[in-house]
Parts: structure tokens; sequence; C-alpha cells
């Protein structure tokens, strides 16, 4: 059921020992959310904690360090940014049916949750919650304000890509005026601008492996497991590196692919018109006009020309 | 002398065939704060034209095109988005001590305008210009608007860097909800994220010639004259990269080093908390805290001995 932000407030007020549910492979979104929302239920006196199938990354440590995880019998299960209970990884199974709050802001929510608050035209499941909290008269902590930041700058692409709208801006011109001891800057920082030695050898090899199909229009970078294994990184290394099949002029659709244990991680970008969401979910996937993506088995070569194919027909 | 946005105003809906001057090197903001003054007169009945050093890059042609040069004997001297008349080039022999109005946010401006209407806490001059044309009382054109927002988007590094205030966003905000057939994310993407083949290339080179200083503190790229020949790239071509310099987690300066016909041009960034423009000014230099430049000429041994110094003094 889709609920309103006066339903979710009563469902804060009133819940207690909670479990909050990130998705697995966890972004700046997920994590400011989850730890944003532990800061806001602290407020009201409930006990929290924060779950996520994977270990949260280190560039996320001035959201997540500090917070000691309580152990306690949950009574609330949360998810926030979760479109789909799939992506909880190992918690699916334990939380996957149980979920009586989902606060999100994909179109593609598949309503697994009993409430569901989605408001599909935010930027962030952080600007989502950053509304509930005004509308619930709440003052937030530095911390907390922190935490929503990065998940409104990292889900935003910093107010580059489509989603970033005229309250995308508003919402935080007005966390900047309240919070002028935060340091915006640093933050934008660390999440787009720091990068090891070893990334920035590594985004230049990727840079070197991209690969141009349909007049350059559908640009694709596959790293296999071979690749990992030579280049000496794990999984979490590889994320952020979507945005670099769309660096050409040309290109309209960008598929950054990673192969994984059991299958193939797609991760679809669009330029500009086309909306990858509707290929992903041709392809069992789903997520954002822009930014989407599906998982697909089989043989490498198999997946390039299925995905070819579906991207060929949304042209 | 410093002007607010009255006398301003007096100033341009009196002001009749004008030129409009933009620095050297032109970037986002001056062309766009050149070309959005452009519209603004052209809306109040004053031709102008408007007037740059080099060419106008390629990637703003959506700004400078469609727009014709006026022949006419120039009655006004404008300057935007110029902290220094020996920024203008060519220009400053025919024009640098009679331009009557400047419009600027460089905190070092030289004053050396009749009138200069400086705000040295707008993120780009294009910001200025906009709050002068809303003092103003006018309905800007999509096209002006597109100008302005290009302006502001490429000085604000996207929204990332420290300049980028509240009023930036509120800025944007209002942009955004009036003007909602202009496509933003578009414009985002031209500045920022779209690259030939041959300047990803580049840029791996770049990555692979940063030189750590000062325990890492500072980090310096060089580019020389034969390097330049060896690469095939011309000087334009080397735009933007000054932000490489700051990647690495400990970098606090970075220095992009250019070698010209005569000199190098050092154009300094600073991660966080150190003022480069006060560093810059030790050095003949400028601009602002984040983001400063100087040209020095020798050898490039010695200059990068000069910087060293000057860098660990600031330390």
């Amino acid at each position: 059921m889709y609920i309103g932000f006066s339903e979710a407030e009563t469902f804060l007020r009133n819940c207690q020992d909670a479990v909050i549910i990130t998705h697995r492979n966890p972004d700046g979104d997920c994590t400011g959310a989850g730890f944003a929302m532990k800061d806001i239920l602290r407020q009201l006196g409930i006990r929290s904690r924060v779950v996520c199938h994977d270990v949260f990354p280190k560039r996320y440590d001035f959201i997540t360090e500090g917070e000691t995880e309580e152990d306690f019998e949950p009574q609330t299960i949360i998810a926030v940014d979760i479109a789909d209970n799939k992506l909880m990884g190992k918690y699916q199974e334990i939380y996957g049916d149980k979920v009586q709050l989902c606060i999100d802001h994909h179109i593609s929510n598949k309503n697994y949750a009993e409430k569901t608050l989605l408001r599909a035209d935010a930027s962030a499941a952080c600007e989502v919650i950053y509304d509930l909290a005004k509308f619930m008269g709440l003052k937030l902590s530095k911390h907390c304000v922190e935490c929503l930041y990065t998940g409104i700058t990292t889900d935003s692409g910093c107010f580059k890509y489509a989603c970033t709208t005229p309250h995308t801006h508003e919402v935080v011109a007005e966390m900047m005026r309240e919070y002028s001891d935060i340091n915006f800057t640093r933050i934008n920082r660390y999440m787009f601008d720091v990068k090891s030695a070893g990334r920035i050898r590594l985004e230049s090899r990727l840079n070197d492996m991209i690969e141009t199909y349909l007049d350059g229009k559908l640009c694709i970078i596959a790293v296999t497991k071979e690749l990992i294994e030579e280049l000496g990184i794990t999984d979490g290394e590889l994320e952020g590196f979507a945005p670099l099949t769309i660096q050409y002029e040309n290109a309209e659709v960008g598929i950054f692919i990673r192969q994984r244990a059991d299958d193939y991680k797609c991760s679809f970008r669009s330029a500009d018109e086309v909306n990858v969401s509707k290929i992903c979910e041709t392809l069992g996937g789903g997520g954002h006009a822009k930014a989407s993506g599906c998982n697909l088995s089989g043989d490498l070569d198999d997946i390039k020309k299925q995905l070819i194919e579906a991207v060929s027909k949304a042209l």
C-alpha cells in the first residue's frame, strides 16, 4: 500500500526496535538513508540497527563510524532505497516479506512492503527522508544532514543527472543555510574526486576497453572474472564506473558489465533521451529512466548479443 | 569604484553600442556571461558584440552560435568575469584602461574599471548577472538562462566546489522552475561528461604523470611543449585538467603546469583548507581561494622548486 508523509510519521512515532535494511552493493543513497533513519529514530527514542548484505565501503566511514549496532529482537522492519526485496541479498530470506515500511524513490518499486512511502520524483531516498523529517517538524542532527546530503549528491551525480529537480536544489540550499558548519565541499570531494592511484589506473584500463555498437549509440565495458583477478581488485572497487560508458558524444546508452560468481551484473546508463529502465524491465531488471540494471546469466558473448538487440529495439 | 545593482542597472539602461570583453582562455563562465549580457542588452534595445582574445571552444557552440557580431564603433566597454585587464590578451591594449563597467566575482579583482559590480561570494560571474537581471525585473530568454546556467555549473564544478552557496542552489532551483523546457542535464553532460577518445587517452596520460611532493600534500602535473607536440594537441585541449592534481586523498594543493610560448601557466587547486589565491599572489598571480593561477618564466625545474617552496610555506 502506498502511503503519504502523515501515515509514515504515525508509523515511525509508534514503532519500536527497528531493523533498517539497505540494498546490497550499498551506494551513498542507501547508506546515507539507513544511518539518517537510525538517527531520526534515535531522536524519537526508538532503538534501531542498520543492516546490509555487504560491508559498507570505506569511503562511507564518516557516515557509519561511531555507530554501534545493538542486539535486540526486531519488532519493526524498515527498508530504505530498496525497489525490490531481491536486492536485500541474504536479508531477503529473513525480512523480505516482513517489511512494514519501505521508503523509496524508484519508480520501479515492486510494492513488496506493507506500507510504501514512494516519491518517484525525488532524486534520492535521502531527499524523501529529508522531506519526511521536515514534515514531522524534527530538527536534524549535523550527522543526519551529512548522511542525507551524501545520498542526494551521490544519487544525483552531484546535481548533474536528470533526477535533479528544482526541489532537490531547494532542499540542498536549505541544508546549507541551516547547517553552515558542515563541510559539503569535503563530502563532494570524497564522493567524486578522491581516487587512489589504483583506481586511477583502473579507470584508464576500463577506458581502454570501451566497445561501441549500433553506430556508436551503444557503448559497453565488460569486466570479466579473469580481469578482476588480474587487476587484484574486489567487486566493491568496481562501483561507480558505469558513467564511463556514456562519455562518447554519440553514446545514447551505456552498459557496464561485471561478472560475478554466477551471473553478470549489467548497469545501464542513458545519456539523454532513452529510458533504460524500460529496456532493463524486458531483461528482468529495473531502476530509473537514466540509470537501471539487470542481472543476466550465460555466455558473455550471448549476453552482449542479447543486450545489443534489446537496446537496438529501444533506439 | 565598486557599485551596487542599482547603479549597474542605471548604467546598462543608458549605455549604447557596447563591446563585451571576456577573458583569454575562455571558460564556461566568461563565455556564458558574455553572451547572456549581449542577450540582456538586446532586450534593452542596445546593440553589442562579445569579444575574446581566443576563439571560443567548440563545446560552447550552443552559447555562441547564431550570434552575428555587428560592426560598430563602440561607445561602451563592458568586461565580464575579468579580474585583471591583463587577462584580456590583445584587447588589453585597445580597451584595458577604458572599461566602464566590470561585472565580476573574483575577490582578487584589480578594480581596473571605472565602475565594478563585484560579488565575491558568487559562484560565478553568471550568478551575479542573474541576480542583476532579477533586480532589473527582466524576463530572461531561454538562451540567456542556458548561458547563465552554464557559467554557474562550470565555475562551481557542478555545485561541487566551495564557491557553491545556498544562494547558488536557490538561483538554480528558480531557473529550473521557470525554464522547465531547458535540458539542464544535457548542458551538464556536455560540460562534464562528454569526452573524445583523444581526451580520454590524454587524461590517462596526464594521470600517469602526477608527481607528489611534501609528503603527498602537493601534486604537480607538468605539460611541456615537447609533450604537447608529441600528443598533437592544441592549448585549448589542455583546459579543465587542473582538478586531476587533487585526486589523491592526501593532496592539499595541486598545480597543473602548461608550457606556453614564453612562460609556464600554473593553475592551482586547493583540496580543502589551503587558500591558493594567497600563494599565487606571492608569485604575481591570483584568483579564488580554491582555484587560482600564476604565470612563471624560466627553467621548469627552477619553477617547480619555486612552487614547492611557496606551497611549503603555506601548508
